[in-house]
């Protein structure tokens, strides 16, 4: 099955965004970084490795280790705290990647199988918390009792948000207000998190956390509003799972709030049919993507993604300019940039 | 299905141990502990509390957060730490709880059916994530490093104690080390830990503290033995499960090691299809029983335990007498009377 739909004329495009900024900035951290997270999968217990390394090493971007890394860097810090957290934030992530798997049922994870596929439900479960387990030892290695505090409550507003989703599920009726709150905890918040310990660290003042802070909750709210369009019209290899992947498991993403709701008798019919009740055959998702596009919902949707972009940009005005502050920018154009 | 076995004829019993010791000594400070996982299970996704009262409120003994309550008084400990450190080691306890039933694939848990038949794998992984995100936010609270650093510790050698299992099962090759290793992570650190933490909170020696930990070791080990030899032969009301659970999942406990240790040709042929190829069918657990009984293998687990517990006890003479060492001392012959 193909789908092609074009989101971004190129006519629009000025330079490719990148995130050679970011990467450049934090190298020599990143390095240490990924050296603590190989050495903090080990395990006698030889499976845990094997599960952790497999999705570790799958070729993710390491953004949210490279926020925490650059946000310390741009608050000034120069401590070692940084690497620490940053491998933390990054288990996290981990942790809840495996456990979204089961959870989800899926099959691929960036590109390759699933682990739960490879060894197991249970496997995922219990490495997954183990990762957990190791990304709390991390922070309370660094001792910094205000990165703790808020660590350990993205941990649960994550959790919280995961359920709100699986709460959400297949109901079409879920509006645009209680899709938001679902993204903030899933996505946003750790985003946020690993933004906000960068200024913790640096101990800087509370207006500069506070704005590191909402620049990751609007970088997360961007970043999660273009994965659902790219969803939808993505390619298999840029997204590293299948297309329509939420569009089978009835998941509402704002694509679906926002067609819904623009909706008629019989097109309603068809998302509750398709989402609800998981009936779906056929040519569904062409005609899906058929309704999203003749209700500019995918537009509407990049738009949304465009404003939370600027915002997150906003927020770093506080800081004066650097090379920090520029990467982070650049940061933004580029999750924004993925659609094309 | 009917299974029955005694174990401890009348004549060997002498007074009925309890656990009204501990349940007077910390009866105050358990209602607080109490009011805190009620409070500490609430969120706006109601979903939650649902999936976290139906498995807490379903009548555990909360016997490791009485552990913590009563070291910390053994201990001389006065403040307000041991409450909230108390309430987190049950929400580890139940984190473990909701997560095992989805890898074991259990269909009941303390006489109730599992959270997952309620509610799916999904909530229960999910609702498991948001208690153990919960029980860091508790210990971080109560701000004493040493005591984040034991229970973090903790929740990492259960994690790696559960893999460590899942990697043993199907495997009757598994040796007594291989098991005590696995029981150790799975269900000894949680009691260790819960019961390190209350001579840490007062500040107690170091000999003190290891002296608990110590005891809290033993403790696990002596009650996951009794309850390994429950499975083969406990009431379904006492055990809160079905009988022949393990037996079924292909768990490899102790009884079965030194079954298989013994076992001649034929019994070994006998345990691989049943344990390790899963085919189990009429009489076959009956017939398990008898061989586990001719080996004189539940016997022998029961000895162990008396062994364990007995250490525990010791491992407490370095505190003077009084009221909570008594109360402590129960815990450990109630824990291995459960036999009968």
């Amino acid at each position: 099955m193909s789908v092609a739909y074009s989101f971004n004329p190129a006519a629009e495009v000025a330079a490719e965004p990148s995130i050679e900024g970011i990467v450049n900035l934090v190298r020599a951290d990143m390095d240490r970084v990924n050296a603590l997270i190989l050495s903090r999968t080990g395990s006698q217990v030889t499976m845990i490795p094997e599960v952790a390394q497999h999705l570790i090493s799958s070729g993710g971007k390491r953004l949210r280790p490279m926020l925490t890394v650059a946000t310390g860097t741009l608050a000034g810090y120069e401590g070692e705290g940084a690497v620490k957290l940053a491998a933390s934030v990054e288990f996290m992530h981990t942790a809840t990647l495996l456990h979204d798997d089961v959870v989800d049922d899926s099959e691929m994870r960036r590109g390759k199988l699933a682990a739960r596929m490879l060894w197991g439900n249970e496997a995922s479960v219990l490495v997954g918390d183990f990762l957990l387990g190791q990304a709390f030892r991390m922070m309370i290695e660094v001792g910094n009792m205000r990165a703790l505090d808020i660590l350990s409550n993205a941990a649960v507003v994550i959790a919280e948000g995961e359920v709100a989703q699986l709460a959400a599920a297949k109901n079409i009726a879920t509006d645009e207000e209680a899709y938001l709150a679902v993204i903030r905890g899933k996505t946003a918040e750790l985003f946020a998190a690993a933004c906000e310990v960068g200024p913790v660290l640096a101990g800087r003042a509370p207006a500069e956390q506070a704005a590191c802070r909402d620049y990751g909750m609007n970088l997360g709210i961007a970043f999660q509003l273009v994965d659902d369009v790219l969803d939808y019209g993505g390619s298999k290899a840029a997204l590293g799972k299948n297309v329509g992947d939420d569009f089978r498991e009835g998941k509402i993403t704002l694509p679906i709030v926002l067609a819904v709701r623009s909706a008629d008798e019989e097109e309603r019919g068809f998302w509750r049919r398709c989402l609800e009740e998981g009936e779906i055959g056929e040519g569904d998702l062409e005609r899906a993507l058929a309704l999203l596009t003749r209700h500019g919902a995918l537009t509407e949707t990049i738009e949304r993604a465009r404003a939370y972009g600027a915002a997150a940009k906003q927020a770093l005005e506080v800081f004066p300019d650097s090379p920090a502050k520029a990467a982070l920018i650049d940061v933004v154009d580029f999750c924004i940039a993925r659609i094309r």
